[in-house]
């Protein structure tokens, strides 16, 4: 059975499905990850977003040390079966490693990319 | 200044850079999809989501043929700067070329993708 959901995905060549993780409830985007076979089928058997680091090559399991845990209320999968989103309950409130909400902060103002977000907690706090 | 913003954002090898559109208001999220240097800035320019379709290899300027053009609200890049998020005021309220409102519209139940979303309009009247 979880074999078959699994299956319809189109998997890139690397394995992976792209990722979006939007906030239940307000609807914000928060962020933007990978998953592959193995992290989507925990992701789904443990309720938490577990995705793939590309840049480490191993299990990402966010929250692991900042503590702020994606809790999975619902998933999706795109017309393409190519593209999944979920949403979550993010945890401490707090999705962007930067410490802001969402990792989407920077707003194009006339040709410039600018911070519009408040950092709600210090980086150097989150990871010990 | 226009080159700035651009070159701040980190394409992938084949000068891609992902985008999610969401529905500005709602946040409802209604597609992903990609946008190259040129569509990007023409998005810009014109204040609609111009993607770059990876299958045909050239200029998608969304809503071309079905008319449902996405005219461009907000623009964010998020912390890695190689994902951006598009807010949009969906015209025909249909993003999906399946005459769904979002692309996202299979619901994972017990093991099984599900269609949850109604077609709004039969694709064969949006193509014509």
């Amino acid at each position: 059975m979880q074999a078959n959901w699994l299956d319809q995905i189109k998997w890139t060549a690397d394995g992976l499905v792209p990722v979006i993780a939007q906030e239940a409830g307000s609807g914000k985007v928060l962020m933007f990850a990978w998953m592959s076979r193995e992290s989507l089928s925990l992701s789904v058997q443990e309720g938490k977003a577990i995705y793939w680091s590309r840049s480490r090559n191993k299990l990402w399991r966010k929250g692991e040390e900042s503590g702020n845990e994606q809790i999975i209320k619902d998933i999706r999968l795109d017309c393409d079966n190519d593209v999944i989103l979920i949403a979550v309950e993010q945890r401490g409130g707090i999705a962007c490693h930067t410490g802001r909400k969402s990792c989407f902060y920077q707003q194009l103002q006339e040709g410039q990319w600018v911070s519009v977000e408040p950092v709600l907690k210090d980086p150097k706090q989150m990871y010990k």
